[in-house]
């Protein structure tokens, strides 16, 4: 099977970072396919490549190797790493940007990246996606065995990012927004589960409190599809990624109801 | 030979929703090759994404399986389906994206896409693209006859976009904007069959109407490329679509000239 | 080995020139692996597109065959090339644009595109991208003789850049911002062999000339890593191409020093 390597970075699009990587990774292993999942992850936003992460990871072929390079502190003191997970093999900075998806799919061994026979020659102090991360990731989907590449450490001894859950707390479910899409849709921490805990059904109407555009009490109409509703029309419904988000059909959540990532909302019983 | 599965979508180039559609098609047909046409069409913007895959299809090799996801009504009453021309196989919503290429190109048959064995086994109601439409594409890349998906569909009854045509009308071109490129060149749908019929040849000046900066009576230079105008200098030539397009060379015609798509024009006979 | 073709332009995301480009590539040499470098060159920018090429093509396989359109004069006088070079094949206009990474790899031969075998049967007069560039390069991909494709240039007679190098002067360096990249760190034209010959050691504080932002006297730390900086602080570094460059850790130097490609700058003595 022809091996797959994805590259998920904060790179942007007019720079040549990503095409740098993507030829170190074919001067080493040829064959292998590469997908970009997205380079446009704002400067630095562990906390958005790790979401976004995880919404993609879980469509790839098993032994997926997917390289992320969010990484602020290149060149200092943590760690390159590869998580192999019952599903993918994960390659990025330990910096928490690989353990969201990692915990979803399950962890099974954690590497450290110490092995200079899988870098390149000369390695630059502010490029390890290209000199550590590329050149590892093209050496694994060329068969090598993780292990080659350094020693492993403990799953307690690698980063995690402080993400909070979205819980049931007095009749209310306590969330918050956790990425806005394309089409200004906010997709919230709320999963599918909980909604259905809370007993939340299709056509309900659920009373949302998120800022001074949604105080408590507007009642915000409960769907399965978009086309439930009419254009223009404030709705709650379950994304592809099975996540509760607030959308408006054929408009921008985030422009009409002033949404942002990390706002708190809570969510009250249909009334 | 090796097949190839484009994608042209609305999803922009932030988040994964792409990617996670190229996860499905090599998790089912690891071998295809994934050409990303464009996914910066304006949300839900039906022509655009309708005009653009009309200039693109006809550079492919035969054969080539074409995904188009620009698609408001998901999760509603929309057939998906697949429409196999002289050229291609066309694969999206029933909302006219693709009829324009298709009609271009000739139509040989039409299926709708109902055959759970080609769909992914949960199949959301917001994204389509991912559980219908790429797996579909991704098993006929694998060589499934077109049959197998599902019905045949009669050509009258698939969705048609109301494009109007350019036509001369009482010694005028009557025409409008149908795109306007990266360079700010406003591309029109007035082919070069009708500026030939109408007599306009390289080094006239044509009299074009359009807007408040374009009235009735200036005279635009007819050159057949750019560098036969002066640097700032507007300019009509045909494009590489074979389409008449307003242009300045080495500057936006969108900006100079406050262009928009839908701007009808007029052309009178050159002077 | 699988042949490689890479793709750089000022085309922009939103049009599909470049997928009518890979089309073409796709049905004259289906095995070929097509690799994006940017398509985010300012319009007509040849020196932006020439300093972008010098930093990707020497991270590719030998005999990757790169091509460039960046091509204001389409159309008109100037000729389609290709450059050998030591380790790469580059394809496009002879307008400047091949010859920054051509000459740092060392020219072999130059040909002019002139054999109409080997492009498309019907040429447009402004997109040779996609009518010789690309049939072109993969007709080159297939193994045919570069020869083939026209007679041979001496390397007297092609165009080249007007680039200013670095130097040292009176006790300073000399130099200018050439770049600047997605997170706003701005890449200067001084390489490292002038810092080290002019005595810069990491740790170091160098004095900084540039606008009013950083006027002469203002000391800028030099490190060999961002991680070496606090959040906010102003630093200097070699970065990842080997170039000197002002950077703000975690944050954006072209911002908040207000900097811009072809600023000149000076460089004095450490304090």
């Amino acid at each position: 099977m022809t091996p797959i390597i994805t590259l998920l970075t904060d790179f942007g699009l007019k720079d040549t970072y990503t095409a740098q990587m993507k030829g170190i990774i074919l001067s080493i292993s040829p064959e292998t396919k590469i997908v970009d999942i997205t380079h446009q992850i704002p400067p630095q936003d562990i906390l958005q490549a790790a979401y976004l992460l995880s919404t993609a990871t879980k469509h790839f072929p098993k032994e997926t190797i997917h390289i992320v390079v969010i990484d602020p502190g290149v060149g200092g003191a943590r760690k390159a790493i590869v998580i192999q997970t019952k599903r993918s093999l994960l390659v990025g900075p330990d910096n928490g940007v690989l353990t969201l998806a990692a915990e979803e799919e399950g962890i099974t061994t954690i590497v450290q990246i110490t092995n200079k026979k899988y870098m390149l020659n000369k390695i630059s102090k502010t490029f390890h996606g290209r000199d550590i991360f590329a050149p590892a990731a093209a050496f694994l989907s060329k068969g090598i065995p993780l292990s080659d590449l350094g020693p492993e450490l403990n799953s307690q001894n690698i980063t995690y990012l402080p993400i909070e859950k979205a819980k049931i707390i007095e009749e209310k479910i306590v969330g918050q927004i956790i990425h806005i899409d394309r089409f200004g849709n906010a997709v919230t921490n709320i999963p599918k589960e909980i909604t259905e805990k809370f007993g939340i059904t299709y056509g309900d109407k659920i009373r949302i409190k998120i800022n001074e555009k949604l105080k408590e009490g507007e009642k915000i109409k409960f769907v399965s599809t978009f086309s439930q509703a009419k254009k223009g029309e404030i709705i709650a419904l379950i994304n592809s990624d099975d996540k509760l988000e607030l959308s408006i059909n054929q408009g921008s959540a985030e422009k009409i109801l002033n949404l942002k990532v990390k706002l708190p909302l809570e969510i009250k019983s249909p009334a």
